[in-house]
């Protein structure tokens, strides 16, 4: 059955998606929603999924939305490689690393958010940037709290890349687009070196996508 | 061995954890940390949970962070009664329901956030009124479009109370914290009196909280 991804090329959360189909080795079709253009509010893509965000996979009759429950839905769907520990307590942590991302830091420099900033609040582009660059770091500062305390062996679980690295390697992602600097977040940016190194990841980075490849070249 | 959950009256993601322990029939006690007052950035609580956020359950040796990690967690702790469904199909769309809040509506209207729109932007107290109120219609106005499609029976995923009830309730405490009108809603607002009817959910509101009542009383 094929799976089917709505995504957008510089949506970190259709980034994490894309790196677990590929650890998976799971062929997918990728279709383009430009949330840039508001293009997820049209009532085609509302019919797909009625939150009008990206990523929705699309698995036959399911349609799963929200990254970390796609990719939890995924190490259902095919066992190996084990995107999740298989020790509750480790399991845990996994999520919670993801979560330092998905539910503190991402959030908060979404598309919809800097265009509210912009609209409600009369912000400025440089506003803009300090905002999205403020809570980038927040979340690489956490995240290098976090890897202190337990360091990557070599991978934020150990042995086995997964569901942490893929969120932590998305907050990398992010970071670049704002080209902040790493140099205070040497083991965050260690890690999201040796994610890069892997096939699964590379070829999920957005400027990586058509749709990258095309906005560049106009 | 005593669960202890390091949570604070206030906080949406403490009401989700307190719920899913009395769910559980889990006993706990709770230690306050007072986020208004920063508490969570003292060295004391920073050796708890390096993400410096609460709630942290502290479990044995274990120290489980973000709301959403911990109650997976004590779904694999105590299986009886399940909070996520044990379809993968529904697990995901569960899991899905609760990042709705989880991941987009709720981390826009936490107190850092409302604070740095006040220090970096110069928002004053009605344009941050706004702001969240703005968010957290967004959340109600997609769980609603959600609802509609799949209505609740009478609990969101069916006849088992769970992970994406909990999380739903939570944002319609945060709604109520800002007494919106409700009446555009009416399925999310009547899967929450299903919820609040429930003494597991009841007594987890904040208003129900010593901290609450200390506070009102001064």
């Amino acid at each position: 059955m094929t799976l089917r991804l709505y995504g957008f090329w510089r949506s970190i959360a259709s980034f994490r998606v894309r790196v677990a189909l590929k650890l998976k080795e799971l062929p997918f079709q990728e279709i383009p929603v430009d949330i840039l253009s508001g293009d997820q509010f049209c009532s085609d893509y509302d019919a797909v999924n009625a939150e009008r965000v990206v990523p929705t996979l699309v698995h036959g009759e399911h349609r799963l939305f929200q990254s970390l429950a796609i990719i939890e839905y995924l190490d259902d769907l095919k066992a190996e490689p084990r995107l999740l520990p298989s020790d509750p307590a480790d399991r845990a942590y996994a999520r919670s690393l993801a979560l330092v991302t998905v539910a503190d830091a991402h959030p908060l420099v979404t598309p919809r958010v800097r265009n509210h900033l912009i609209r409600m609040l009369g912000a400025n582009a440089k506003s803009v940037e300090d905002w999205a660059g403020h809570w980038t770091i927040e979340g690489l500062a956490t995240y290098e709290r976090l890897l202190d305390r337990r360091p990557p062996a070599p991978f934020a679980l150990g042995q086995q890349v997964g569901l942490a690295d893929i969120c932590l390697a998305g907050q990398i992602v992010g970071a670049r687009f704002l080209k902040l600097d790493l140099t205070p977040f040497p083991r965050v940016a260690g890690l999201a070196d040796q994610c890069f190194a892997m096939p699964a990841f590379a070829t999920s980075h957005p400027f990586e996508q058509p749709g990258y490849k095309t906005t560049a070249a106009s």
